[in-house]
């Protein structure tokens, strides 16, 4: 079978109250976003909701048709505000089953039925049809089902879950990026950068104001597929930075 | 005129393909959640989309009517990616017009016509109908129209701005919180949790594993707007921590 597609799109759904009541700053975005680029995924959109079942059931099924893959974080834990996993099998519509493996390796860890409790308990359980997806920091799986993939929230756990999704998505060819800095402001570079946009446009270029080492400056951000392209749409950025007067500095992507 | 509404929410939606490429982390949902807070205005959901004028026009119009406000973040600078200004006026229907204020704020700094440019008076038009969100860090205005707050996305301006809000939100109750550390981990404190829980159904009982200097444990947060209930829920969470052989520890909230 072959395929002429070659975008593929992403969504994260960040769930968890203590996200949108400025508790806890999320941290699970950047490192997605970082490991899709290089599969060839682009995430398109994130969404944070809150720990309310109807609004998780709805955000998911509305997603996972308009996303090639879907991504969740947060509220696979032990506790009662943990309801990722009910609400997601409730989106496809299907009941909660134990994963064995988990379930062994968790009744290994906590010796007796006090420990073992009902709440530890649940987190062996995952949607009928899913596949679990294991991590090197906890016993507890995430899953898979279909194109959603269920993840922790912790950070650690959840790269760690992220790190083992490689093989199971097909990506296009991966987004590169350069970056060019300059000490002028965007007023500035602003036509000079909408013409070249104009000249490439399969290149995503962004424009980003700085404060750096007491000075102000703009960032200009080249990302595509394309290495030629990105290759002379960065030339044509320098030559603009050096005729406005500026010195364009290489700066990490 | 009465009203009995008491819950207003609210959704931010961050503008910029910045973001969702993974190269900057937001800073600004954090701050407009808890100034939120303590307006008595929930923050309901957050979206981050990329700089594509149907996806802004689609999400605003949304927004607008699932929420009592909206806040957007980013895209209202001088440059070819800044479209935020000319999609919602889009989304509403409307044109762009010359802010008076703003623009002889802005004559008045760039003298020349070469730096007084068209990429930097694009900044000083606003929909039709709209009224600029004056910040005091910069003279390029956000703007509010109807229920949409349009802010700046460099987070020392977006900051300035939302501190101007307040008198134009209409709030509830502000949502005051507890917080509590244990050394106990999740899957102990789950089962009396949930019970009290269930005793205290209108306090939001948030529960979140940290691992700090050396040890980890649970933070319990509990939130809501009665602070009598606020109270007692606290006594019944430090009394459960007690009794599972914890301390507990009042945290920051």
């Amino acid at each position: 079978m072959t395929s002429t597609k070659t975008e593929y799109i992403a969504c994260l759904i960040v769930i968890g109250n203590e996200i949108l009541s400025g508790r806890t700053r999320d941290a699970n975005l950047q490192y997605l976003a970082g490991r899709l680029n290089g599969w060839g995924v682009q995430l398109r959109e994130a969404r944070v909701i809150p720990d309310i079942e109807q609004t998780i059931v709805d955000t998911v099924n509305h997603c996972r048709q308009a996303f090639d893959y879907v991504f969740t974080t947060g509220g696979i834990g032990p506790t009662h505000d943990d309801i990722t996993a009910a609400s997601v099998a409730k989106a496809f519509g299907v009941g909660l089953v134990k994963d064995p493996k988990s379930f062994a390796l968790m009744a290994a860890r906590y010796e007796t039925p006090e420990e073992f409790n009902e709440s530890r308990r649940k987190m062996c359980f995952i949607p009928e049809g899913a596949v679990p997806v294991e991590n090197s920091v906890s016993v507890a799986p995430g899953f898979q089902i279909d194109n959603v993939f269920v993840l922790a929230g912790v950070p650690s756990i959840m790269r760690a879950m992220v790190d083992t999704l490689q093989n199971r998505l097909v990506g296009g060819a991966p987004v590169k990026s350069r970056s060019i800095g300059c000490h002028l402001p965007e007023g500035a570079v602003a036509g000079g950068l909408a013409d070249i946009q104009g000249r490439w446009p399969d290149i995503d270029i962004g424009s980003y104001p700085f404060y750096r080492e007491g000075k102000f400056g703009t960032s200009l951000v080249l990302r595509g597929t394309d290495e030629a392209a990105l290759d002379a749409t960065c030339s044509a950025v320098e030559a603009m930075v050096i005729r406005l007067g500026g010195v364009p500095m290489p700066e990490e992507d």
